[in-house]
């Protein structure tokens, strides 16, 4: 057995079945152990970007990570951005890159690069194998690393020559860590800021975007009144009608300030304290009020959803919380706007979605308040603002739940980065239903631009937000990567077409044209 | 005047005349200046790999540098492979980053990122403005930095308040470095190698390659007989008829290894020692034979053709180099294959023609000695391996020089990792045919498969590097970027489509499908 087929082994027998890939010459005996390792399935993206933000999408949703295979520091560095995304997800993502055998790499040769500085900058977990016999044991520390609470990028460096020698050894797992839990005596000190009567906040985020943390703050805020909001961009909420709905802090800073104004004490479950997304000249990048006392219940490191449960039990032994219910099903019609096209989505989004939104502006106006009256569904968002995530993620997340619908809301700028992810839905048959948000510009940087107080007399700097001249055709992109595709002009050709993408198997994309 | 207007200036008054960007938020002062300092002509890429690969081309058919503008972390990883492909070519490029405000980096917000530590493994220049007043100073010497012979990156980090704060400063261009001279006394021991009748070989790289160096070389090899090679992967190789043509060293590595055989000396001017691009099980890394001995003439940073020139006034005071001819222009006909797409394009190449070759194993039959014979051009070749350079490449070839007509040679796979830029091509009106040949494969990795002596079963592993099941239609996607496109399938179709695309202005696209 050679180095490359014991890592393959240890990967499958901790728990990794998937492995994104987008290989080169390094990584050619890793990819020929696909063959001796049959239950791993191997999966092609044709840019890395792809396939990072696939294995990001993939353990979000089924809870554990896979495999992506990158070729040297070129195809580290390809795969970055979405790499950065599940690291600010605190995703688990096992990134296997393969490098130049170890006697070759003092010759500095042209592929030659510096990828653990590189790996470095993610502030995971990085090793590089040294020893065919040592490769499998490095496998299952790197799948162990990943898990590590909150989960983390762990990049596991493979030299070709400890990939193709012989004397690869299978290990065994590493057992994994539980999140720590949080001392009786924080709890009962929150438990106190809450019935205090002071006018305090409750920032919820991680894993308490999911149903049992959702459940509890339900609760806790039924009983104190305490006021709740999700953090910005959770790795996954789960949603819509049978849950608990609250608010997410804006990504607009002016809205995130509004939102926290007026309270004395801020809570902090699993979610970092509230900063503004970019610094604005003359504005705090701190959102809380400056008099506000900040208490944490509960770090992402630690079990926030016990430690919420039992604050619950604390403010509100028998209390439950408030559901919402579905919202009835209205769909709006005439040209499709920022505004209408939520609506559309939202009332025939299919019952136990998985929704990856990068939706960007095209979402601000009502998505949320949508998709909360929505049937139940899971939201992936685009936790690190490296745009470019929300196709691959659909890629992942329709690979990690086979057994569900996948709907991609997608601006259209954002997924210029990526759009090689449509070909891999394609060659693996996914049901996923990517909505292409065209608005022709990256409407974003528009609004940015007032926010930062820049002033351009317009058409030279303008240019180079509009993505106009020339349109981008989606649906003849689409096509030419192999999935079907239609275009919407109104909210009742958006209708029409989502109802059949989502009633048949296999990706479609519907590009949406904005007025 | 604000930090970003101090930088915009200063580039400007430093020689840098084009702004390929994709900026964010973080860079919208700096895109405000593009108003206020009009002679900087701003082009947007859909992907920064784009952006990184324009400036590469630009900078090596323009001779001097263009700005990258990039968005924080993520914006410069998605550029990276593309800055490692320059930093190989030894192009000057000027990597402008923005990052977040200073005072806002340590609330390590979602797109707070390590930029130097990515940065620093270019291995070039860097350096973060930490003020407006000097903001313009630091753009001087970036830009300095950049042309330090042989040529590099530099990374200027620009936080937001730098850009924003008003007290920004234009500085005086910088003094540029001349490349160091070699000594007489090496140029003679050089010539006493040449003249001694053993076996020698000249390895030729970099600026040697361009017309007055291969020139030099022509004459010493007519008066020495010693066999002369071109590195791998020139940046810029001046070819076709008129030119003194000489052999590339082989990518395939048994096919260096013979061309180097049987040689007592080898002696080096602009180029690195020859190595193997990747390593092979059981074979050397070095390819020249292990007696030979190795001579430097000129290193990557010494004024290689000076140096030439002055070798040859040594041993050929009155020899003229032997020039090649254009050759018959046959053209073939029947279904494309491998071999005979060349043909097509050797015999219609027109005139003065800038070449962005990324055509891969498509290339390796007969490519180069059909544009050996080919009029008069210039090849830019991807010489850092990292793909997705051809399609960037030819981009900012096109601008920088845009009375000549660019072709683009580009394989399929790596034609997907940065397919955005025909957008671009579009959206200014580039004069770039692109012959897109597809093989629906990534026909390199089957190849090297074999080479690394990994063997497979087939059919999983396969999977991996076959680009069919759907097989990709540029013809679409081209045209859904904005670039008319057409299907070539024979040898006629070929040769009638290309021979229209170089006729008319503007970006076309031609996909070669090859049996």
């Amino acid at each position: 057995m050679n180095g490359a087929q014991s890592v393959m082994q240890t990967l499958l027998d901790s728990g990794v079945e998937v492995c994104f890939a987008n290989p080169g010459t390094s990584e050619m005996h890793f990819v020929a152990a696909l063959d001796t390792v049959p239950r791993m399935r191997g999966v092609l993206g044709l840019f890395e970007g792809v396939v990072t933000g696939a294995a990001d999408g993939y353990a979000r949703v089924a809870g554990k990570p896979a495999v992506a295979l990158l070729h040297l520091g070129p195809g580290l560095a390809n795969g970055y951005a979405n790499l950065h995304n599940a690291r600010r997800a605190a995703t688990p993502v096992v990134d296997l890159v393969g490098d130049h055998a170890t006697y070759h790499q003092r010759y500095d040769t042209p592929l030659n690069t510096d990828i653990r500085s590189i790996a470095g900058t993610l502030r995971g977990w990085v090793r590089c194998s040294q020893s065919s016999a040592g490769a499998g044991a490095d496998a299952a520390a790197a799948t162990a690393a990943a898990q590590d609470p909150p989960g983390r990028v762990a990049t596991l460096i493979l030299p070709a020559d400890v990939s193709w020698n012989e004397g690869g050894r299978v290990a065994e797992p590493v057992p994994l860590s539980s999140p720590s839990p949080v001392g009786d005596a924080t709890v009962a000190e929150i438990a106190s800021v809450l019935r205090g009567g002071e006018p305090a906040l409750l920032l919820i985020g991680g894993a308490a975007c999911h149903e049992a943390g959702l459940r509890a703050v339900g609760r806790i805020t039924a009983a104190t009144g305490v006021r709740v909001l999700l953090e910005t961009w959770p790795a996954r909420l789960e949603a819509g009608a049978g849950l608990p709905a609250f608010e997410r802090l804006a990504y607009a800073n002016e809205k995130a300030v509004r939102q926290l104004a007026g309270i004395s004490h801020l809570v902090l479950a699993g979610a970092k304290a509230p900063v503004s997304f970019f610094a604005y000249p003359g504005i705090r990048s701190e959102q809380a009020p400056e008099n506000a006392e900040t208490h944490v219940l509960a770090d992402t490191a630690n079990d926030v959803v016990a430690a919420l449960e039992a604050l619950a039990e604390i403010v509100a032994p028998r209390g439950g919380p408030a559901l919402t219910e579905t919202a009835g099903r209205e769909l709006p019609s005439g040209r499709l706007t920022g505004r209408n096209w939520a609506e559309v989505i939202g009332a025939l989004l299919p019952e136990g979605a998985i929704v990856s939104d990068e939706s960007m502006t095209s979402g601000f106006f009502n998505l949320q308040g949508v998709l909360a009256a929505a049937p139940r569904h899971d939201l992936l968002t685009l936790t690190g603002g490296a745009i470019g995530q929300g196709l691959p993620v659909a890629v992942g997340a329709a690979i990690g739940a086979p057994d569900r619908p996948v709907v991609g809301l997608q601006a259209d700028g954002a997924a210029m980065y990526t759009i090689q992810a449509l070909w891999t839905q394609a060659r693996e048959s996914l049901d996923v239903t990517t909505v292409l948000l065209n608005n022709r510009a990256y409407a974003v940087l528009r609004w940015e631009l007032e926010n930062v107080g820049a002033r351009t007399s317009g058409s030279r700097a303008g240019r180079l937000f509009d993505l106009s001249e020339p349109d981008l055709d989606f649906v003849r992109i689409s096509e030419g990567l192999g999935v079907p595709a239609a275009r919407a002009t109104t909210a009742e050709e958006l209708a029409r077409e989502f109802a059949r993408a989502v009633a048949e198997p296999g990706p479609h994309l519907i590009e949406a044209v904005l007025s």
